[in-house]
């Protein structure tokens, strides 16, 4: 399991951390349009009371489900109604309902996020199976969302925790739609066991399951951005070249600038806006005025190098930048191993009009 | 004078930073329509040419001129159309010229920002003048801006220059429309002695002179978020009970938070996205779970208290939420005492229109 970094966590969140036993984990209970964060004490309550009206219908300990809420902030949620619903819920349990779950997470999403897998490992084939929502309120450690796997294959929860904890670095650590970090964040693992495969740790079967889930979540974190509110381009930004910190801070200056994003929204290779995300991102230090060996490309066409415009073939960079899927290379400096990537959307009106005038 | 602390500075920051003298200045020559940023050595050159040009044209050393620029950032300036524009410019120098010269360096900007005070100090009456220009491109340390001070005070360079760096921290650092630093932000205090009043370090008149340099520049300052590219309404941030530097971090967070961006501009009292800004700003450490006893007020409504929501008149904060001035109270502890302020814009379509469907 892993959950948000914020500092305001939501009660699912915390009642997750603090009652649920990962070795023991056998049901998720979701429910979306309300968050239960920013709601106090009484929101602990109501998330520990799904958690017991969860084990009550699935037949199971309370210390074996996990809670997970996503929707709109600061509103009470009704203990009542989410007992009610879950007991009615529990009635409609059946195998295929992975559609089903996925389409009731939903909250802005413009489609419905899952991927499957089959895996052939050493030991035998296991399936992988995941949901995820997630559309808007995004951004690293990590993006808002919640996303559940289910595998039939037999990991121990040191494994699972492992393979799922180096996964969301690589997918959802990665994205962002606008820079901002949910209070509800939540990806579970769930290992039933039931394909009889057992993952050992340190195996050629943990590499390839962990391959695996690596492709599983890096499709979803993908799509997530791909529906990023209103998204009409989405783009893979990767800056190399300096100290890990800063390829880092660069990545995410460029990912999150409005300027840039409003400028890939508009297919306009506009890129003194890259230049001055990077110029917020590495501050200059007391009177050093030297400048920085910045070389910019977008979809491998060069248009800054070393920290100057360089000509280059405004059509064909034109089309470059009209396409749906953009790339950005950023390199700060010549001398620094560390490269990063992040994957972003862009900044349309459709954001402005689902985030100004919903209540979401 | 004060500039930009990007890691990418334009040619005419780091011309004037190397070559002027700030005890010597007499003449400021500034562009708008190109940044003459990310230009490289050849940009370097156009800007010395500039300063050259300037001086030749008004009869001063190239060390008593200041250059500015802004504008498209990557786009290489034309030194002789610079050059023979100045001497046109020259020609048509004038003492009432100030309204020429704030509509002159427009750029996005919907109206001309200046101002201008009249202060009788004990020693005498002197005048401050202030032309000011930015709209987007917007944030600390300090906004894209280029602001020009006169006056006819007398000042030794060392007093003017912490006077100018004083106001400025409490003006044009406390602003954000976009959360974006431009590499070409330039604030320069120009004084004539011409009123024969001679303002001395740590006298009376120093203080008086420092109060109307500070009203003249928060009302620049706070016209610049009014004309945040699209603005429809303005935020106050208040936010305190942390260190200074979490109280600063909030600020931030809340100020450049594109959903409480858009919320604002929807007119919405969405407070759940200052928890979330707030939750973004302070991440948990390890394994403490303890929440945030944060307090939100909008308008002096309080709506979330000790991290909970609380009830209150839901017509009365939607009526308040519709202002074209709103103010956020936000407390993230009772222990400390710092306190901090932000000025910011809101989120809007004329935004994204502005920058996504022109190059700027």
């Amino acid at each position: 399991m892993r959950f948000t970094r914020s500092g305001v966590l939501a009660a699912p969140v915390i009642v997750t951390l603090q009652r649920t036993r990962a070795a023991g984990l056998r049901v998720i209970a979701a429910n979306s349009g309300n968050a239960n964060a920013a709601t106090g004490l009484p929101g602990l309550d109501v998330a520990i009371a799904m958690q017991a009206a969860a084990a009550r219908a699935a037949g199971v300990q309370p210390d074996q489900v996990a809670v997970a809420s996503t929707g709109v902030i600061g509103v009470p949620l009704d203990a009542e109604r989410v007992g009610a619903a879950l007991a009615r819920a529990a009635e409609k349990l059946h195998g295929a309902g992975g559609d089903e779950l996925t389409e009731a997470i939903m909250t802005t999403d413009a489609f419905a996020k899952r991927a499957s897998l089959s895996v052939k490992l050493p030991s035998g084939t296991v399936r992988l199976c995941a949901q995820a929502k997630g559309a808007g309120m995004i951004e690293p450690s990590f993006a808002t969302m919640l996303c559940f796997v289910e595998t039939d294959a037999q990991l121990a929860p040191e494994t699972a925790d492992l393979l799922l904890g180096v996964c969301v670095k690589r997918s959802f650590d990665r994205i962002s739609v606008d820079g901002q970090l949910s209070t509800n964040d939540t990806a579970i693992l769930i290992c039933s066991g039931a394909s009889g495969v057992v993952v050992q740790p340190e195996s050629e079967d943990e590499v390839r399951f962990g391959e695996a889930l690596d492709a599983l979540l890096r499709m979803l974190a993908i799509m997530i951005v791909r529906d990023g509110e209103g998204a009409k381009r989405i783009c893979r930004v990767i800056v190399r070249g300096g100290h890990a910190g800063s390829v880092e801070r660069c990545a995410r200056a460029i990912a999150n600038s409005p300027l840039v994003k409003t400028a890939l929204h508009g297919a306009d290779p506009n890129w003194g806006r890259i230049a001055q995300a990077v110029g917020a991102a590495i501050r200059r230090v007391g009177s050093d005025l030297t400048p920085l060996a910045l070389d910019i490309a977008i979809e491998g066409i060069p248009v800054c190098v070393n920290g100057a415009a360089v000509a280059h073939d405004e059509d064909a960079l034109r089309a470059a930048a009209a396409g749906v899927e953009i790339e950005y290379e950023v390199a700060i400096g010549p001398t620094h191993p560390a490269e990063t990537e992040v994957f972003f959307s862009d900044l349309g009106h459709e954001y402005v009009t689902i985030n100004a005038e919903y209540t979401t």
